[in-house]
């Protein structure tokens, strides 16, 4: 069954409401490597922002056999985050995620759908918002579908400005699953087998929130309040073990460009990165 | 106010009741450092044996201030599981809290209160029993109290049959707090240092636990459905980041003796250990 394009397009929002505590934020921060005290420590907790990729996540809703997309083959390909407000260390969070564009790159690519969701605290308040996109590689050439994105802009040639390298531990990915997403591939070396990797690999999101860390620390004089925007293309999963460098340009007052790439294997993990900041 | 030991002794069962997920599970293990798959992933989750000293836990009870207790002053000084069935990676898990003997050791020493709980599932299947004893060392010399339980047996003076050392990590005390002793001596320098120590300490029961694991992959083939119970005295904190190295000597079938030191200062950190297993 070929992706149903009008369908996802006229699917209703789907709503999401997870209860999260404050050991919860702590297990996020452990999970993504930090271990400053205001990010693991209930005394004066403060929540990291790239903790709102997983906030009131609807989960993996792409095994819906209505929607027509080859689940087996969807990645995740891209992701922003923009801050609107202060994020609560812990309370009841909500959100509706919708389906924003379906863009069709040929029956040889695939097609890219972008979804969105605003999510807010127990009292309403929208303190962010959270866009991710997918490449579901077995499903392009539908035909019609959304205007493309244009093209990311090149990365800059020049040194980067600031570069920082940050280590994984060979448990990350065991540690970051706790945070919401289960999928084997992040610890059952049978599946990641078949997935094609030699082993478990980490979580896109875990080393997003690595690089987060790593922005924050260079731009933000380590306060994750200041960080307003953050978004980038995942371009290659990393091992946990790996150290992986985040190389940063500024450009501009309170915006900056950033990659990522593992120190180990030389590839580029994270690419096309922007960010914003108070 | 002195020590109660009437009232102590006369105190009601104090009941706790926790309902434990199997992520709580997972929590447990990567907090003791523990990395194998069975420990960490759900699928076929096992819990480990020393689990049953965190679970159905009543709290810090001593700072009653009916108990006559200098609860800034108390440590915990030994340790014992007995595993009587399977351990069940998650549910509704209930003990009741007694205090088994109080013993005045002198005002110079302090108060040993021993207390034990039988640790039931939601079925009310009674399956394991956790027996802690505290030293209130502001406490002895309140005259009379139980007798003092026989010195234990000097340890070997052969070479260990075996010797596991197993690091931990410099959040490893971080992570271990998640499974429910917040106490602020184990992340807050400036709390450790009001206690005396130059840096945050590991729990007691996180040491307690690595050791377990060196016990389990030992003597059990990694089985922790073979350990039937563990006993040992704390007799120094190890500090997250050093490594602990687990000295066992087998004596006789299923039974086993073991201390623990940390290596980074040779200092003993858990002695006069006793372990039976199937």
């Amino acid at each position: 069954m070929p992706l149903d394009y009008a369908l996802l397009k006229a699917l209703p929002p789907i709503a999401a409401r997870h209860d999260w505590t404050a050991r919860d934020t702590m297990i996020y921060a452990l999970g993504i490597g930090a271990t400053d005290l205001p990010f693991v420590y209930e005394a004066g907790l403060s929540a990291l922002p790239t903790m709102c990729g997983v906030l009131a996540y609807p989960g993996f809703i792409w095994k819906n056999p209505d929607y027509g997309v080859t689940w087996q083959k969807v990645l995740h390909v891209e992701q922003t985050i923009e801050i609107h407000g202060a994020i609560p260390a812990e309370g009841r969070f909500s959100a509706d995620t919708v389906i924003e564009s379906i863009v069709d790159k040929g029956a040889d690519k695939g097609a890219i759908i972008t979804t969105s969701r605003r999510i807010s605290d127990g009292a309403g308040h929208h303190f962010a918002t959270a866009r991710g996109a997918i490449i579901a590689r077995g499903d392009g050439g539908f035909g019609g579908g959304d205007p493309a994105a244009p093209s990311p802009e090149p990365m800059p040639e020049s040194a980067p400005d600031f570069s920082v390298s940050l280590p994984t531990s060979a448990s990350q990915a065991m540690l970051y699953r706790l945070s919401g997403d289960y999928n084997p591939v992040h610890i059952d070396p049978e599946v990641a087998r078949i997935g094609g990797f030699d082993r478990p690999i980490l979580h896109g999101m875990c080393t997003y929130g690595v690089a987060g860390r790593a922005l924050i620390a260079a731009l933000c004089g380590n306060d994750p309040a200041r960080l307003a925007s953050m978004t980038c293309r995942f371009s290659a999963p990393v091992y946990p073990g790996e150290t992986i460098r985040i190389e940063i340009w500024q450009d501009g007052a309170g915006e900056a460009r950033f990659r990522a790439r593992v120190e180990e294997r030389g590839l580029f993990v994270l690419n096309h990165g922007r960010v914003q900041y108070r």
